[in-house]
């Protein structure tokens, strides 16, 4: 029985305990947003820290100007790899408190469907039990062979839930202690039940907001009207404009830097068939609105995208109200991937509205997020030993997707630390997360630490 | 001397008297928005019926579901003429207060320039002093003659700075009781401190409320950014596309009954040269939006429009939320002309925003507002007594101009009693009716007193 086999022995003999080590931390409301479960974070982060002690890192609760950070080391020294596992520990707030089946903070397991069991609680998921089975894995191969496999640095930061404030401050601020040959990230999700999954692209993004002023005060449209130039009518104007009817985007040189994925990707992409139906079919729509041509994958995984997120401006209130608004508001924001340059896209976006702006009007900006799109190179050797590793555990080649979204933190420790990141969860679309009832399949859980263990054994030779 | 002439002279002694009168009446807040000033209302009311009654009107406080009308009826019987009289005794608001250079119920005279001499109050102008021009033309023809040169009914509401509500009930409850040959208004304003001004057609409003659904919920950008439909970039394509760049309306039939005036009548307003620089100057702009060559007077009176008047959607808040609306809305005005048909533009108002929606975004209207354009004939016998009273009264002829806003009333009027309306009044643009330290100029009361003299006696030939 090779000192592998003995590990993954080791966590299936010791899945209840590991369960009730997982329940002991859902127990700890950290809900990181709202201030008045402060200690319950602090206290979520001294129990993370002895647990990870109490597994031979060398670990502490470090302060920032918000929640900590809980730091672990363990550094065998000489020339094993080394890696930088990120997690976090704050849970989403619960409210509407009502719609939970059980106490948020009261885990438990439930089967869902025959055969089909899942751990319930706030943070079940997200990140809690993502991030346990990292713990997990380290724990076993601690247990089992004395030490782990390779050195590790352990970050678990107590923010992602409330956007990460204080933590790209703090990885600037620790670069050295920080430093390691890649990073590994659990905080996402398979393809499906049976499918592992590898994020190898995230999204980057350009988010504005632009205020658009005409007259120096609220007008009666009875008076001004036809006359008067409507900020309203003028920001809708420019922003309705900005697709063409085949859905891309018109900013000038926004398209520099997108590359087509390899034929080969394509072709796996296509093959995993996600259906219009069933993604959008889940949040009650059905025809895909991305760029004609492109599979609804690549729409929302590697293709870049213009959402308006918010719009405001004039009478909002009950009835009506002849006013023409002295100003108009929106957010937008572009996801960006491939090489796409940020600060190229914000400044050909106020290039592109001021020279549409009629006269009399004027534009302001604030430009809110600035952040490329980051990707694992495709022949990175972390990307090998991972498949491997999924492959071995879960009887099925993982696939290779993007995220959607930006995980804002995988760019900070592209750009201080000079990491890859490679980002392997067990989250599943129905888990849930961030809305009541929030859940991980025991298979999620049981199959993840067993996973992580043989992706630390796989990165040890 | 001629009794009319008696009758103005009357007036010009009895000046003081009568600001001091109009000061009694502007000493009480009968602010109608604010329920806190619901006995003062009542109060304005009580005070206005008194004093028409001391003049020979048999005058009544008529209750309302909000706050009561004065009625006042002077009816001599036989075939003189009979006009409707409609003022409003309710004033606006007076926040924010501390702008007031005096405090906004304790009225004034005060010299704004050399020579010139105007009386500050909230009311001052709108419509207290307004109307009480007209209640001092009568008061001086009763007590020079002993009588009213014609039949006269008095309508004075008490909701018009919130929106009428109760005055359409009314007027369709009392219809015979306010049946007369004509109404007359006194709520405008003069052309210039020089130049009076009839007002003989008032725009129609079309005001419609539209929301847009696309997803059952709020999406996250990062899962569904470039695959779901997202109704704020829906809701800006399809309100921003509703112009042409000459700024013409793209609602199919919508300039349907849109007619050109008689070239008299636009070289009369080309002549009144209303510059860009003054009349958008004062708000902060200079350059007119409306459709390409046409006058400015043209575009806020007599062309139809298409304003925006609020909008929203998605994350308002600060900073950044990469969300993707479920909903977004809009409230949207055109004002109408000549003859076109409310509820034809209504339709195809809906109509065109269905054409445009995408698959699975769902539309929803309200319909607020929905008012033809009114115009008083050219050849009206009551255009032609005011012109000669006016002319006789400013040493000028009396500009005939739109006003861009309606005057829901004044629809009413036409509608439930078949009445057109003289709309003559006094008011100036720098009056700062509706905001702090309103005024009315001494002249406009002085010469809108004997100027309505003179058309009563007018209509009394």
């Amino acid at each position: 029985m090779s000192e592998l086999d003995k590990v993954l022995a080791h966590l299936d003999q010791n899945l209840d305990a590991a369960i009730e080590r997982l329940f002991a931390f859902l127990r700890i409301p950290s809900v990181s947003t709202d201030p008045a479960y402060k200690e319950h974070c602090v206290t979520a982060a001294e129990h993370l820290k002895a647990d990870v002690a109490s597994i031979g890192f060398d670990a502490s609760v470090r302060p920032t100007k918000g929640h900590p950070v809980v730091l672990g080391r363990a550094k065998h020294g000489g020339k094993r790899p080394h890696m930088l596992f990120y997690g976090h520990y704050d849970v989403q707030p619960v409210d509407p408190l009502n719609l939970w089946k059980s106490p948020p903070f009261e885990p438990r397991v439930a089967e869902l469907a025959p055969g089909r069991k899942v751990i319930l609680g706030r943070g079940a998921c997200d990140d809690k039990g993502q991030l346990m089975t990292f713990v997990e894995a380290c724990r076993a191969w601690k247990a089992v062979t004395g030490s782990l496999p390779i050195d590790l640095t352990l970050l678990i930061e107590g923010e992602e839930e409330c956007g990460s404030i204080h933590l790209p401050a703090f990885v600037e601020a620790n670069k050295a202690e920080l430093k390691a040959d890649a990073a590994l990230v659990c905080d996402t999700g398979m393809w499906d039940r049976d499918t592992p999954a590898i994020t190898s692209t995230l999204r980057g993004m350009v988010y504005e907001e632009v205020t658009i002023t005409a007259a120096d005060r609220d007008l009666h449209s009875g008076v001004f009207g036809g006359g008067a130039a409507n900020p309203i009518n003028v920001l809708t104007k420019i922003l309705g404009g900005m697709k063409d009817e085949d859905g891309r985007i018109l900013l000038p040189g926004f398209y520099d830097g997108v590359h087509e994925p390899p034929s080969q990707l394509k072709a796996d992409w296509a093959a995993l068939n996600l259906r219009a139906e069933e993604f959008l079919g889940q949040i009650g729509l059905s025809v895909p609105v991305g760029e004609k041509g492109r599979l609804l994958i690549e729409m929302v995984q590697s293709r870049p995208t213009f959402d308006i997120n918010g719009i405001w401006g004039g009478y909002q209130g009950e009835g009506s109200k002849t006013v023409i608004a002295s100003q108009a508001s929106a957010k937008v924001s572009f996801r960006l991937v491939g090489d796409q340059d940020p600060a190229k896209i914000s400044a050909a976006f106020e290039k592109y509205v001021r020279d549409r702006l009629p006269p009399d009007c004027k534009a302001q900006f604030t430009h809110h997020t600035n952040s490329k799109a980051i990707s694992l190179p495709a022949d990175s050797p972390l990307l090998t030993r991972a498949r491997e590793a999924l492959l071995s555990e879960w009887g099925k080649a993982p696939v290779t997707i993007g995220s959607g979204g930006s995980v804002p933190i995988v760019g900070d420790f592209k750009r201080t630390l000079g990491l890859d990141s490679l980002l392997v969860g067990f989250g599943l679309d129905d888990d849930r997360v961030h809305s009541p009832n929030e859940k991980y399949d025991l298979s999620s859980f049981h199959h993840g630490m067993r996973s992580w263990a043989r992706i630390l054994g796989g990165l040890a030779q």
